[in-house]
This record gives C-alpha cells, structure tokens and sequence, in this order.
C-alpha cells in the first residue's frame, strides 16, 4: 500500500481519533505532510514484519505543549535534520521511519521526510494512541532504550540526548521542548527491525486510515459515522471493542498548564438532563465517569466527538456547549499486559483505582 | 609553570575572591582538582601567547544553581566524557583545556581532566570573574558560536547541542541542567588557538594563584591579608585598582532560588552602627550602595570576606552576624569595552543606572 496526498485526509481523521483527545492537532501534520508528498510523490507504508531486522528504523513525533503547537508551526526541516543528525551519530543509514504515537499530529508527523527522503513508512507506532510522556511507549514499557536521542527545532538548533536511562531521557527532553520554545521534534528509540518487529504496535497505521476511510464513507452516504467507526476499528482488531459512552452537552471545562502538560476536567449533562458524565485529561483523556462510575479509563481510549460530524475534539479545544458523543475503545492488548500498566495504567496517572477493561464496564460483546 | 598540589589552596583562595560571591563553592573543585593531581601528576600552565594558532582548546567549567553543588558532589568523569564526546564531533582532539570563569569552583574545573588527559590548562578564562549566565562569557561579547556544546552528568548521560545561538544555547542548557538535577559539566565556545589569543581573558590563572598566596603569606607572617591582597590584585595587572568598600556586620539577607539563580539582598551596618551597605546579587554580588550611593557595580569585582581571616564568602553563605569586609576590585578592561556592557554591565541585570568604573565611585588612585 502506497499513502498518497488524498490518503491523507482519512488518515488525519483516524489518527485524531486515536489520539484519544491528544497528541496534538492533525491539522498542522496533514499540511506538511501535503507539502512533502505533492513535491516527493507517495509514500510506501510498509507492513511490520516486512522490515529486514537489521533495519535501522527510527521512531519520530513532536513533543510538547498541544496548545503551543496551535500557535506556532513547526518548519519541516526538522523532522530530515535529526534524522541526518542520528545516522552520523550511528554511522548508518535510516531505512525506515514509524510514528511515536498514532494519535492526533503525530500519527502523520513522518511523512513530510519520508516522502523528502524516499523512506517506506511502517505500519506501526510506539504507543497505539497518543500518550503525554516518552516513556509510556511500548519502547520503554519492553526494555528499548530511548537513547540516541536527537531533538531539533525550526530555528536549526540540535539537542542529542546520549547514555540516559530512559526516565532522565523523558524529563531532560521535556525540560529541552519547553526551551526550544514550546515544541520540538524529536527521533527517540532507534530500533532494529528484529526489535520492532518484537515491540512496536503493528497495523496502526492502517487502522488510522480505516477509521477515518469509514467515517468519511458514511457521511458521504449519508449513513452513521459513529456505527462505520466502531465497526472500522473492531474490524482492525488492533481496537476488539468500541461503542458510544455518553451522549450529551458540555456544561463546564477546568483546564490548566502545569509543567508542560494541559491538565483539566471536562463535564457533561445528558440531554433533558437525562445522566452526567466527567472526563479527566493529561493532554489526553485518562477516565470516563458516568453517574459516578467509571466506564473507561487509560490505557483504552476515551475521545470526545461532535455528534453530527463525528469530528474528534481534542481536549484542548473543548468547550462549553458543545454537542458531544464521548467514544470508547479497548486499547491495543500490548497495552494491557501486567507489565504496561506501571507505565499507561490508571496508577501512572495517579488516578486511584484498578484499571477494568472498557469491555467489561460497559458489558459489550465481542462481534 | 606547573600547577602542582600545593599551588591548588592558593588558587581556591585566589578563585573564591575573583568569584565576586558566586561561581560556586571552591571546596569542591579542590576536591576533584586534587584527586586528579595526586594520580596523575601537575598540569602545566600554558601561557595564553604560547598556544599555536591552529590548536583546539576548550573552556570547561559547571552549571546549576550553586546551592545544589554544596549538596550534590559531581562524579569527576564528567569532564572527561564531555571532551571525549566534543572530540569525536569535531573529529579531532582537544590540545588545550581552560576554566570558562575562573571564579569560584569553576576556576578549579578543569584540573582533574587536565591532569588525567596529560592537557595543559591556559593561563586564561571567559569571565575574568564569575557571572550567573554563559552568554556572559567573554566570548559570546565578541561573537563566538558557544555550539557545539556538550553537557554531561555524574549518571553518564551526555546532551549535545548544536547549530544553536548564544542565546538559546544558555536557555537550553539551562533547562538540561535543572532536568540533570541541578547541576551539569559543560564544554562550550570550543575556540582556535587564534581565537583564544585574541579573546580569552589571558593572566587570570596566574593571578588568582597569586591573590591566594598573597593571602596566605600575610596571614603565616601575622601581616594584614586585606593590603596584600590588594596589591596582589593590583601587580597582577588584570585588575588594576583594588580596595575595602566596607567594614562591618551583616544584619539582613533576603534569599530566593528562581529560575535555577540564587537571588537576594544584603544589609551590613559599620561597627558602631556607623555606616551601611547594600549588596544585591544574583549568584554573585551585582552591586554595592554605602548610605544609598553606589560604590560598585557590575562588571567590577564585589567580595565579602571575613574580617579576620579574609576568607571569601560565597552570597549562598552569607549569613546574619557575620563581620565582614567588602573588597571592590576592578573588573578587566575587556569587560569593560562597551560592546562588553549589554552583556555584564549594570543594565544586563536590570540595576537601572549607567555603568562608573568602581575607581571613580572611589577616588582610587593608580599605584
């Protein structure tokens, strides 16, 4: 499969939903995606077990504030920078690129200099969804080191990142986005095609472009996009269950920047004033409370979405009034091992409670 | 000359002064320095004219709030590594090392490397002093790129940052720094010997080893270290005129930690209750007012030293009751240039009030 520049609409429309109401806003990513691909032509997305594992094979993605990247466009030169910078410092060349996070910008963030640099794309991603921190992708949750890491900003300006454990990676790359102004890109885990193959979440990106081929199908026909979206990511298997939590209107917003993440609380009245429901967000939407009780909670994946176009509403352009449906979706079962939940669980949130799948809170079947 | 063990206490003392109250605690870097002696043998002192033009020659030297050093002693191989690692970007080796500020512990820094590489140490440094900001290094004054850069930890992770402005370089590699912990080894502005010749501060090694043991021979004779003092800052030529700005006690300190700087205020009352001063410093004293007129201001040397002893007191040791004096020397006179005042002059720190050389303020006279 080859992504072309009318691929990408569908794939922006999968990737925000994946995002799980982070990772940063795809619009920004599908431009310069859209540049990279009409000036160097298609991209070939490359099926995980395909890659030769000696590969040299290099997640990319943004890290920062979402908020800041509304404001300030990344310059596109970033992304092939630190990908030279990493084959110096390795001595070899790059043969293939994979996003960090499938969810929100990142999900599109490699295409600009896969298409500049005639590198296949793989079908996979670091985290299945869109998660605030480096060390919660699969990468570290499986022993890969983060280190050589290279960060690079629009001004020129990079920051490699050597001999670190993956933690003092995470907050010194933090601390290095917030001085580059906001936002950075950066190249994190080099991996083997052998350990990709291992660790990476195979088949998300595909996943992505069906998700938001179904919805677009069913607007156009005139059909359901929430019933073609939970269809279309049961259909990936990557996401076994999906299904509706809430329908209602948004009747208040707490949101603060503490520490380079968004952080807030969503709220949420049924229609007649039928039900209430609470969302709590690190960038990305951690737990779904329905009257109280819990209905989802991270790893899986929580988005709110307008309830006419079937629109993702990243959390930080969610507001009073709006008409939502909140979505669910069981995360990717790498997610859901005993070893991933200290990283992705409800406790790496400090959420207080023992993560239950989505499926058994709200009682679905599997189709 | 060589820079032997014994050298080391009169270089600390000599150090400490040119601190101007900052540049860290000198303990520690005597620590290292004589560690890296008593293994392998004295480092040569290099006269600043005797480097060849073609040389690579490197300033070394600590980041971090100064408060942290006194808790969190450094490894010792973070020079090394930070060397090695600059090496292997600019494909060649390293022939000369030297402090970028040689006040405080800073002038102490790249002994230990020195002595275990077999490198000579210039008699040089970028300060002349010691100030709170890379970019106030002499060389940033005359336009040299301080990138490539590499900062290194006591964990063994090294952060290398490149292509970057004078500028960002200080923000990043004050965010690195903070995220390290508090306190980083940097090797930065790696210079030709062309370029060190032209702007390195040439002399200051050697007279810091001559203020300390100035100090030193006055107080095994019985004599007053102040007037050796004094005269040992002015046979030094670096810094010209030299005096006691005040005598007395300290009765207030306001202290605050922001930004990773040491921030604060000093009231000192003259025996007798005859007299006061002010000192307001960030990492080191900035400016000095006896009975609300200014006596010194930045770039000039401002150092409170006990009375008795004359030992130097850093700002983070400054404390209630102390009887002290405070020592204004005259800063060097590439500090003074007026392209050097946007840089270290008063207005740099926001003191709000034009640049007087600390011998007007004072009637000093040349001797």
């Amino acid at each position: 499969m080859r992504i072309e520049r009318g691929t990408l609409a569908d794939l922006a429309t999968g990737a925000a939903f994946l995002g799980s109401g982070g990772g940063g806003d795809p619009y920004y990513g599908r431009l310069m995606a859209e540049a990279g691909l009409a000036r160097h032509g298609a991209v070939e997305l490359l099926p995980l077990d395909a890659l030769d594992d000696d590969a040299l094979v290099v997640p990319l993605g943004w890290i920062g504030a979402p908020t800041v990247s509304v404001e300030k466009l990344p310059g596109g030169q970033e992304t092939v920078a630190g990908l030279r910078k990493l084959e110096a410092l390795l001595g070899r060349r790059v043969e293939a690129v994979l996003p960090i996070e499938i969810g929100g910008g990142n999900g599109l963030a490699p295409l600009a200099a896969a298409a500049r640099l005639g590198l296949p794309l793989v079908d996979a991603d670091g985290m299945g969804r869109a998660f605030p921190e480096s060390q919660m992708a699969i990468f570290n949750i499986r022993g890969v080191a983060a280190c050589p890491a290279v960060m690079t900003d629009a001004g020129g300006t990079t920051v490699t990142i050597e001999h670190s454990d993956n933690l003092a990676h995470e907050r010194i790359a933090r601390a290095v986005s917030v001085a580059m102004g906001g936002i950075a890109h950066m190249a994190e885990y080099p991996l083997s095609g052998r350990e990709a193959k291992a660790h990476a979440i195979g088949g998300s990106v595909s996943a992505a472009i069906a998700v938001g081929a179904a919805i677009r199908a069913a607007r156009q026909a005139g059909g359901d996009p929430f019933a073609a979206l939970y269809a279309a990511l049961r259909a990936s298997r990557l996401y076994p269950f999906a299904g509706e939590l809430f329908d209602g209107k948004i009747i208040d917003v707490e949101r603060e920047t503490r520490g380079g993440f968004s952080l807030g609380r969503v709220q949420l009245e049924g229609f007649g004033g039928e039900g209430t429901m609470v969302l709590e967000f690190q960038n990305e939407n951690l737990v779904a409370r329905r009257d109280g009780d819990t209905v989802a909670m991270v790893p899986d994946l929580i988005t709110v979405m307008d309830r006419e176009t079937a629109e993702s509403i990243t959390t930080e352009r969610l507001k009073y009034g709006q008409r939502v449906k909140v979505v669910g979706a069981a995360a990717p079962a790498m997610l859901r091992e005993a070893r991933a939940m200290a990283f992705v669980g409800p406790d790496a949130f400090g959420l207080g409670e023992p993560y239950r799948p989505i499926e058994m809170l709200n009682g679905w079947t599997a189709t």
